[in-house]
């Protein structure tokens, strides 16, 4: 059901000619209400897409009535004539919708560079007929359409006392982290008012996709919005509220991890006993973008040497000489030397599980990353061809 | 010829049974005189191998009367056990020369790990198998004696007047930067005292190796050393020195992209018009490191949109929407928007220029890098096993 899950919200997701393959590429996502809060967070790159240049200003009043999303071009770098066509597809679903302008949130995502008129006037006609289609089941469609390399959709839905979460998201590649990476919507008609509604996505994104690192790339494109019809009539407690939510932000960013452009491993890295939280996710995501040992898990190759080499380029607090290094159940490496016989170690089943023990202090975070394969270079020295 | 090219220097390489392949391993290079002054420059990463501990160490007094170095294993994360293995290296070699063991540097290349009873044996019967075997055309031997997955060995030699620098390298992965990346042996005849050496060595390297960054992942056992004999008996002015030193690197840097384990293209990632040369350096490292953009090359393919998301996520001086960006000498992109067609790039060749011009100051600086490719995946996917 996805992010029609919740009371108060209708979706639709269509073809509007922007996929060559005639696939569906534009979805509108509305809030019937009553409650129209809104919340999103946004990539921190600098290059940004002109749809997040249109909807952080337009996230500014916590208001937001509806999400036009489209896939097949980012609408990245097109200049202002890319800006006016962000601009005319918010004004088009403001006008079918009777709302303003500034309460729709647009996001595009696929090829940089692409935004020209006849990208244009595919999404206008795309969003005039999501918006014709507007279902109360809609969901799994616009989750469907906004898939680019994604092999299958990603849907989570969350059912609390009385109230529901619904999301869905996209991305199998450019997934590094950066407040969102990738493109989610996520509806709940539990009530909160704009401002709890801003700190539970901060929260659970923070621990979720954030910890996403498939290959270290930052998109230019990315938001996670979350709106919120309090149709539901249940104000839930916000530490119970934002635990759903971080809950079905890490059933996402799982299918998100599962579904990583090429990959043959899902690599959970758990790093314990470091001195800070923000250590831990130093030292986890220096070894999630140290591409000798994702092509050493890409090998079943439990090389745990590259983990240390990978962690000793890092300011976190620790002592290279004495960290402990277990590969899928296996110490391997105890203090700075080694430990159990690599032989032993079976990194064939596609879960794989790292865990680094700094000793040091009482903090640890997880980081999910992927492996680096043939699959991998291949999807991406083709993609735009 | 090597690191014997200048007067005062022998060299051995022999196969003392490290390599599984019966290859040359250990090698030699003994500086005769009358000079003994050396410098050396290590890795920066925190997890250093046993060979840099102790030549960390013994460099500090600024003389060096030779250089052992094996490949074959990296005696890294090999404990205590390991670094007596170093340091009797050392000893072996002061003993059979004469001269003092805090005197004698240790480099060692291979698999983290690797460092047991077996491979000292090994390496001490190596060493002394060397040190018989030294001879004043050994440079030859002892740059293929260096070598691990490279496929064949880096050598260069600069004729000053009447003074010469010789040099070897071995390196084709593990190559990014950290004061030096790779093993590296300089020789000169020319006369310096220690200061002069080491001033020139680090600016030398600061502009080569330090800009070679084949694939993001910093090496634990790097070093280069400088050894100076005097014996040409020309003094030549520092700057006039550190010149030829650095043209030096440059060629064996230029030598190591091009050898780089699997890669398809040697890139050429030079920044324009920085604020500064440390910006020029960030916004060169950030494209170099984008797996998305070495895959696109990989594919022939001018995705110049992962050149503009790479830098964005720099924290350098310039304006996003502002940037030029030109592929093999054809300006895709000003000004934050497209200009020439894709399709009027060609990136067939292996050599491959990527300029980024920031409009913004009047510093510079060129990154050397390779493509991402299936042959990188493959080779580190079954390095070790």
């Amino acid at each position: 059901m996805s992010v029609t899950a919740p009371r108060g919200f209708e979706a639709a997701g269509v073809a509007a000619g922007l996929k060559s393959t005639g696939a569906k590429d534009v979805a509108v996502v509305v809030n019937r209400g009553p409650l129209k809060v809104g919340a999103a967070v946004f990539t921190s790159n600098r290059a940004k897409a002109n749809p997040i240049l249109w909807s952080q200003q337009a996230i500014a009043d916590g208001v937001v009535e509806a999400v036009v999303l489209n896939s097949g071009g980012a609408n990245c770098f097109t200049g202002s004539f890319g800006f006016q066509t962000t601009h005319q597809t918010a004004e088009k679903a403001a006008e079918l919708l009777g709302v303003g302008a500034g309460d729709v949130q647009v996001c595009s995502t696929g090829l940089i560079g692409t935004g020209d008129e006849v990208f244009r006037a595919k999404v206008l006609a795309g969003t005039e007929a999501a918006i014709d289609g507007l279902d109360r089941d809609g969901g799994i469609a616009a989750s469907e359409a906004i898939m680019t390399t994604d092999s299958r959709a990603k849907r989570a839905v969350h059912e609390g006392a009385g109230w529901t979460i619904g999301g869905m998201a996209k991305g199998a590649g450019m997934l590094a982290p950066g407040l969102a990476t990738m493109l989610v919507v996520l509806t709940t008609d539990a009530v909160l008012d704009s401002a709890q509604a801003d700190a539970a996505l901060r929260a659970a994104t923070r621990r979720s996709f954030d910890r996403l690192d498939s290959d270290g790339c930052m998109s230019t494109n990315d938001q996670v919005t979350l709106l919120v019809s309090g149709a539901s009539g249940v104000t839930p407690s916000p530490d119970e509220f934002t635990a759903a939510l971080a809950s079905v932000c890490l059933d996402l960013a799982e299918q998100l991890q599962g579904d990583a452009e090429g990959a043959a491993h899902d690599i959970t890295i758990e790093v314990r006993h470091a001195a800070s939280e923000d250590d831990a996710v130093e030292v986890g995501r220096s070894v999630a973008r140290n591409n000798l040992f994702k092509a050493a898990i890409f090998g079943n190759d439990p090389n745990w040497g590259r983990v240390l080499a990978a962690i000793g380029t890092t300011d976190a607090t620790f002592d290279p000489y004495d960290v402990d290094v277990w590969m899928n159940g296996v110490r391997v490496c105890t203090a700075g030397g080694p430990d159990r016989p690599r032989e032993d170690v079976d990194l064939t089943p596609r879960a794989t599980d790292i865990v680094i023990d700094l000793k040091v202090g009482d903090e640890t975070a997880t980081i999910l990353t992927n492996d680096l394969t043939h699959d991998y270079v291949h999807e991406n020295s083709a993609y735009s061809s």
